[in-house]
């Protein structure tokens, strides 16, 4: 069986305990459209909120993006907030920005102390990574260390290794998105989840990515996954589906499968 | 990618060759139920219909059963029906007939020419199976080749070879039922499904039975399952879920994976 590893946030658990916790991505280019599309967003019910920064077009300005993370959260409430900055290397957005500033940035965010949730990809140079693990444990802010990979699936023992890198580095959060070349891909990703599930006292987010990859958002919950991300307003990764869509099917899995 | 399978009765495609196909049991116990069963289940648009004959009391009275199946396949018009006595060794009811005169019952019933599809349990004793596949056959009735183990879900070469034995013993369809102990075991039946529709010639049918196994049932046309179980008026077997639910699960998953 999988061990639940409910995701906390400042002594408050996310959801209720409930899982698997849908996040839905901001992925706004500009502050005009950013707090409409919260708004659409939160309209939507999601349990967590990533703002997908570098999709936004002002990451230059550092005190203007403390600012608006300040501000999303206020308008966000109760619903935590996850700050992102993708690397192209890893799927993201290209940003006017070096790695050191993009540390520099998470650091600065994580101070603000309104981020619930900060990402940062454990490929990062170790350097880097210390400096964001130390502002967001100051702060507060739970570290996701992330690893995405959009050209295939490793094996088994990579995505396990994965998932326990991110133990070793100190995340408090582990996240593997992998893109499926064929279906038994996603069965991979599926069985490395659950293994590290058993395995790793940390909350797990794990997904495949793309058309296949769909069953491991509805699904990945049933192998230890905590975290699905559904479309809000817009997708910022292939795969997602409508939250509403993904909701239902949610219902009706866990209504099937109640002891998970 | 999965080579699709389409499953074809007396020259025509059923279901306009869209994947998966449904299928809703009907488990009447007596005439009077059976009709009406059959009607609620027809207001749900199935594309396949069986009839689980283990559970009507009747069974003694070879010629009443072959003209409830002729009354029910005139009923159902051009849904198929496939007619089943599943075994207490594989999960079916207690039923007053022996195995011999079981098998002579699935002759007759072939002999009508009234049901699409015939399934018949690969484990049982070779003669009877010759004799079932050889009035399969002359009246144009598809064989269904099974495997039902309610008790584990058996390693990915087992069952592996179980769809292979239904290919070698003349089946026109294999069809794998297995129960899983654990999330992991229905990644098992996914994976030697995908493996088994690579190889094999036929159609497949497989499903991971219980709670956990509901992924199978609504993600298993994405591994090379051509037909999934969901109730009508009501279950024959752990883990169906309504046929709504199911179509609507199925829906969300094909729009977001049309590949397949």
């Amino acid at each position: 069986m999988t061990m639940s590893r409910a995701m906390e946030i400042r002594g408050r658990i996310i959801g209720d305990g409930r899982e698997p916790l849908i996040c839905t991505p901001l992925v706004a280019r500009t502050r005009d459209e950013l707090f409409p599309e919260l708004d659409v967003v939160l309209e939507k019910r999601p349990d967590l909120i990533e703002w997908r920064a570098d999709f936004y077009a002002g990451l230059e300005d550092v005190a203007q993006v403390c600012e608006l993370s300040r501000r999303l959260a206020a308008r966000a409430g109760a619903i935590p907030l996850i700050f992102t900055i993708r690397s192209t290397r890893e799927g993201g957005q290209p940003v006017p920005l070096g790695d050191e500033q993009v540390a520099d940035l998470c650091v600065a965010v994580c101070e603000t102390g309104s981020m619930g949730l900060i990402d940062f990809e454990m490929s990062a140079p170790r350097g880097q990574l210390e400096r964001v693990r130390a502002a967001a444990r100051s702060s507060g802010t739970r570290l996701i260390l992330s690893y995405h990979n959009f050209n295939e699936t490793p094996g088994d023992e990579a995505l396990y290794a994965k998932f326990a890198e991110a133990r070793e580095l100190g995340g408090d959060v582990a996240k593997v998105a992998v893109m499926p070349r064929d279906v038994d891909d996603v069965l991979t990703l599926l069985g490395a989840t659950h293994r590290a599930s058993r395995t790793l006292a940390m909350p797990l987010i794990s997904m495949s990515m793309g058309a296949y990859g769909v069953l491991s958002r509805v699904a990945g919950w049933m192998f230890g996954s905590t975290v699905t991300f559904a479309v809000g307003r817009a997708s910022s990764a292939p795969g997602q589906v409508p939250i509403e869509e993904l909701r239902a099917m949610l219902d009706t899995l866990q209504r099937a499968c109640p002891g998970k």
